[in-house]
């Protein structure tokens, strides 16, 4: 692998409310220069893979500014300053899907888009959910979509799905799942393979 | 399905040499308002899933400037003006992996974070490679790194590898490559289930 390249400078290119651009002047150990920009992150943000029962995820349906429509998606959200990882998905769950959960764990971090992006998010599992509402700040009222594992090519082509980050998450979720049952770590019945 | 929101007012928050932000105010159909702000994108990328044979796809490894390493992962670039889709993915590909390929096309197109970016990147499967190096703005070459279909278990624990999108384009074209493969369409030897 090369030696990474030497910041030569780095200067805030542009600001609003909620977003931050840096400008990098980089030389690369050839002695080629470039000028890169970056969207800075905050710390991580958390996205539930909820499961109501092993074979069912919970999606979520809510509008997203970015494009402008409602999207089938994961649960998500940032974690506040100060809150632990798992605290913020437990919380997230419950605002957005109306459920708690007994089990949390992180079974992966993903970045977004790290050529320009500097953000990551934990991807976490949930299990031994119960209801449990608790008010978030969502401006209306969430539309949870019970989704079978074995069914995500149909979930696929649906036209308001496509979020590569819920896509990953599904899917890491699905091997985490397949390991688990083949170490037999767990006696519930599992997802098919993928 | 709600109603979308109404959009009060739209207004360029921030700029730089290669970001728009854009600030949204929306009143939601029960009439709550919020104001989000969102990344305003360009025509859709390109993410290529390169496959040398069934069982290898064509992994890069290069310097994101977002999470400042070296990231494995897969070869991607934007679209420039006029230019068609799948002639800029045989462009990325011959530019940062060094092959051209005889067949290409496109399997998906995701959105990278719906909430508040509003690009889409076109994932493109390419088959029938041949070697064939084109000039590219890269600042240095670049480390290309052959991956068996049937180790995606391997590669998601490597330290340098995480991109969501990158997740996503291996999980989608692992489906598309088994429905195909199941509709019997191909008479290739394909990869194992995932």
């Amino acid at each position: 692998m090369a030696e990474r390249p030497k910041v030569l400078s780095r200067r805030l290119a542009a600001e609003s409310r909620l977003f931050r651009i840096e400008q990098l002047e980089l030389e690369f150990a050839n002695g080629a220069r470039r000028t890169y920009e970056r969207l800075l992150g905050g710390p991580d943000s958390v996205m539930v893979v909820a499961l109501q029962d092993p074979q069912t995820v919970l999606l979520i349906r809510e509008y997203a500014a970015g494009t402008e429509r409602y999207e089938l998606g994961l649960p998500k959200g940032v974690v506040e300053p100060g809150e632990d990882p798992l605290a913020a998905a437990h919380r997230e769950l419950q605002e957005e899907v109306g459920f708690g959960a007994r089990e949390l764990q992180i079974i992966h971090r993903v970045s977004l888009v790290p050529g320009y992006i500097q953000h990551h998010t934990l991807v976490v599992l949930a299990r031994d959910l119960y209801p449990n509402r608790a008010e978030g700040d969502e401006p209306e009222p969430i539309e949870v979509v019970p989704w079978r594992l074995d069914a995500l090519d149909e979930l696929l082509v649906q036209p308001d799905f496509g979020e590569a980050r819920t896509i990953a998450g599904l899917f890491l979720a699905y091997r985490f799942l397949a390991r688990e049952r083949a170490a037999g770590q767990t006696p519930s019945p599992s997802p098919d393979e993928v």
